[in-house]
């Protein structure tokens, strides 16, 4: 069996190829559609997700992968590797900074390694399991508040838009809840908001009605910092699970958990 | 009489000695401390606004000059020269990446000369009266909706955080109504927001409950692209002007107004 660290190695380079293509795409200019589900897709994360479904069938031939363009492939094997090659296509065509790159690699389920790559901040954050979690060479650690705390308000939460709330059925009054005791919160809507999460940006992360893809990366990141990630809520649609999730702090994602009716 | 080129010319400069200052505190650490309005300032902030006050100083000896850390300079010279020196200072601190220098220069009271200044993002956003807008070299335009255009809720907006709504006095539901009416709205609370908004990441940003410096660049910078800047409401207290406005496509911008109830 090859070793966490040499999945991570390989997970780089795949994400260097990523990167490369939507910065080179991004320069030449690219085309744009709307999906079935209305959201936008260009040649970026097209050209960047079949990069990495070739790199991953050359390196690990038996290795099952998941994406948000091309599906799934080779649903039974141990390993799945899952890549949303772009996060935020709209803030990317917009030019809005957050947009990102999500890989991660899962063992039944489990994961693994995981790497957020923000092209436009020339960032790259990564983790793998018991290796801990890193931008570059700095390794980063999440603060928890200290013992005895409770939810004051003051703290820098990141809520998804409020449009989140209510795609696939009605939710829109837990962001109406939590955006009125958390009256500092931020809303970026991309994987930077787990990155911002795991350095201290936010106390915590709200993230609401994602796809697999979207938290590809979230929780091996953040649990590797010694944060806390808990999913909120958990359903299906015909195009698989809709996940709701909380990551950061360990304190504030216990009592989020708790203002999001969770128990 | 100088020219607004020359005036934006010695803008420049003195914008660059903000970011250094700003750029060299950072690396080097800093002290923080809380303002009697809660908010955080460091020495970052103090150090950047004494630099630029020195050089309008030195420069423009009769100009006035109003900033947030040190207060008002001259109050009655016909220029006046606005500053920010940290718009974001939270956002500084938590390592956001949108936090900015932001300057103005207005002559009786009409803006003449404006800069956003992101040293996270190393971007620099300029404009003065007559010169349009710029980043670097390329010039920038708003594109209005086309004729016929009535708000669908798809657009993207900037809202404050919620509670921007209601300090100095209530006005959340201000907020509610726009974030369930425009359910893809971001919220980053910087003046980068303001840059979106001159770039096309925001069809039209929203700034609630600012004071003069919070906004000393965006006015010049949006109506030099050809967009929209709108004033939806004005008040006082001990510590001055608190400004509530919308900037944009000007079509956007109407709806906005509308919509938070200003005729």
């Amino acid at each position: 069996m090859e070793s966490y660290r040499s999945f991570l190695d390989a997970a780089h380079l795949f994400a260097d190829d990523c990167r490369s293509i939507i910065n080179s795409v991004r320069e030449r200019g690219y085309s744009q559609e709307l999906k079935l589900d209305r959201s936008i897709v260009t040649t970026a994360d097209k050209d960047a997700e079949s990069k990495f479904r070739e790199n991953v069938t050359a390196r690990f031939p038996s290795h099952g992968i998941l994406g948000e363009e091309f599906g799934l492939h080779q649903s039974d094997a141990e390993y799945r590797w899952v890549i949303d090659p772009i996060d935020g296509t709209e803030d990317f065509v917009r030019g809005l900074p957050g947009y990102c790159t999500i890989i991660g690699l899962f063992f039944k389920g489990t994961p693994i390694v995981g790497i957020i790559d923000l092209p436009a901040l020339n960032q790259r954050y990564y983790a793998a399991k018991g290796l801990g979690a890193f931008c570059g060479e700095r390794q980063i650690k999440i603060q928890d508040f200290p013992s005895g705390y409770r939810a004051s308000g003051e703290e820098f939460i990141h809520l998804p838009p409020r449009g989140a709330f209510f795609r696939y059925g009605g939710n829109a009054e837990v962001f109406d809840k939590l955006a009125s005791d958390f009256p500092k919160h931020r809303v970026i809507f991309t994987g930077a908001s787990h990155v911002y999460a795991l350095t201290g940006g936010f106390d915590a992360t709200i993230e609401w009605n994602l796809r697999i893809w979207d938290l590809a990366a979230a929780q091996i990141l953040i649990e590797e910092a010694g944060g806390a990630y808990k999913t909120l809520r958990r359903s299906k649609d015909s195009n698989g699970e809709i996940l709701s999730v909380v990551m950061g702090k360990p304190k504030l994602v216990a009592a989020i958990a708790e203002i999001a009716g969770v128990k």
